[in-house]
């Protein structure tokens, strides 16, 4: 089965509780709505393809991971845009789940959407007990105090932070968090080991991320351009020029591949992650290699 | 080890990674903050006493799972705290989270609670994997949709909904979920048996709540009384008056304690949760009896 089926499959598998009768009707629409459609669904995506380069020997526990991690990421979303942080008025082309739905169902949707990370996790690793532990504490590292993305967003709220400390909970935790959740729903035993290709390829998102807010087309990608500067946040592509943030972005995807450790699969995970760090941009503003 | 002593500890033990370093300083106080000094710990000390009654053979998944329950707690009360629902100006007798400290860090509060309890489990059940999914399945029902907190509150944002579904999901679900997740805790497979008691004294609280609202001491209660009749929320002792509310509530008690499991325990236990309930009204509210 395609990585992109497993996933949409494994969250609806993870939404159908919620919606198994009795939930009041907005909730259950507004947590339909901030899960699906998706995005790139890049974490997962990442997911999936360590569990499988490390033999995904139990395939429901590395969709149940990949779909968590997705969750937890949905949450974020949802969460950031709210008046308080963000404030965004569309997130995947979409008005954002507040604008929608109201601030209030959406304070309860990341709510019920990081529960509804860990509840599927529990459903999809009863039978395979010894795995869900190490699972649940990589996820909640990637999302918690002190260096989770919850830890990343409360780094606005402090007067002073080291930015690369900022970069790295902010979006670096939950890359990492996805790469060593697939290790681990494969049995691998040394997850930690799987770390620094998720922190480098969150890191080399996040520059993609910065070019787009700065040269992308808003209606492409689903969300405003030019939020970093009104935002007063920093980015790579205004700090480093467009040609030094994409020269920045390669050197980043280098250094992710070649931080792959020993696996079955090694060769077929450095191909898959180039070619899923090519699609990062658009093919106008890739460098003509 | 005294129930109260357990339940600080294993709080602490919960905490105890948010604090290991790195942390944003405005996070890491806000999550202390939020969960220490504790209010009354009605719902862990349920989850103990369950678990006590059932053998209690694994204290340290009973202390996490009493934990987890009271952080599930402290999350929904600072979410639930915030302007957009009750913009409550205090709890537990000192101003509340998003008033001490931002609106931002109070919903980032609240969702690194709820990962942190899933994350205290993890850590407490690694050498008991076989109880750690239905502990987490217990938790998250009691927790997210359909008829978890998350969907009682959610009420709130329904033109039309069923009283005893709002009540039942709002304030019986999570103390269900203490004394489901207390027997599981002690290795109970039929858990579910432990349902009603947690659904009976959830409602008994909440009429005990209700009074205290119309009747009780601000200063003592530690929060604003008068507020369901300024939030237009239903109150048991604006409907029945508060003699009928406190026979309900004495009805409610006796209705919980018969439906008590058999179990080693049982006599201690019914004495206890007797106890306990009688706590929930100052002396000069309850009726002579």
């Amino acid at each position: 089965m395609a990585s992109t089926t497993r996933i949409e499959q494994a969250l609806m598998a993870a939404l159908a509780p919620s919606e198994s009768g009795g939930c009041p009707p907005k909730l259950m629409a507004a947590l339909r709505y901030a899960v699906f459609p998706g995005g790139a669904r890049i974490r997962p995506r990442l997911c999936l393809a360590v569990a499988m380069a490390n033999g995904d020997d139990d395939p429901a526990a590395a969709s149940a991971a990949a779909a968590a991690i997705e969750l937890l990421h949905c949450a974020s979303l949802v969460h950031d845009d709210l008046p308080c942080f963000d404030n965004a008025e569309t997130r995947r082309g979409k008005p954002s789940v507040h604008r929608a739905f109201g601030e209030r169902i959406a304070v309860l949707t990341g709510d019920a959407l990081i529960v509804t990370a860990y509840q599927s996790l529990a459903a999809s690793l009863a039978a395979n007990p010894g795995r869900l532990a190490p699972l649940m504490q990589i996820a909640s590292r990637a999302v918690a105090a002190p260096s989770g993305i919850c830890a990343g967003q409360a780094w606005e709220c402090e007067p002073l932070a080291v930015l690369s400390d900022y970069q790295q909970a902010k979006t670096g935790a939950l890359f990492a968090g996805a790469t060593m959740a697939g290790a681990a729903a494969a049995g691998v035993a040394d997850h930690e080991q799987w770390r620094a290709l998720g922190e480098r390829l969150g890191e080399a998102f996040q520059v993609a991320d910065d070019i787009l807010d700065v040269a992308g087309n808003a209606e492409k990608i689903g969300k405003p351009t030019g939020q970093d500067a009104s935002l007063g946040r920093p980015n790579a592509a205004r700090e480093l020029g467009l040609a030094g943030a994409i020269n920045r972005l390669e050197t980043l995807v280098s250094s992710a591949i070649s931080a792959i450790p020993d696996c079955v699969g090694a060769n077929a995970l450095r191909a898959a992650m180039l070619l899923e760090m090519q699609g990062l941009l658009p093919v106008e503003l890739r460098r003509a290699a």
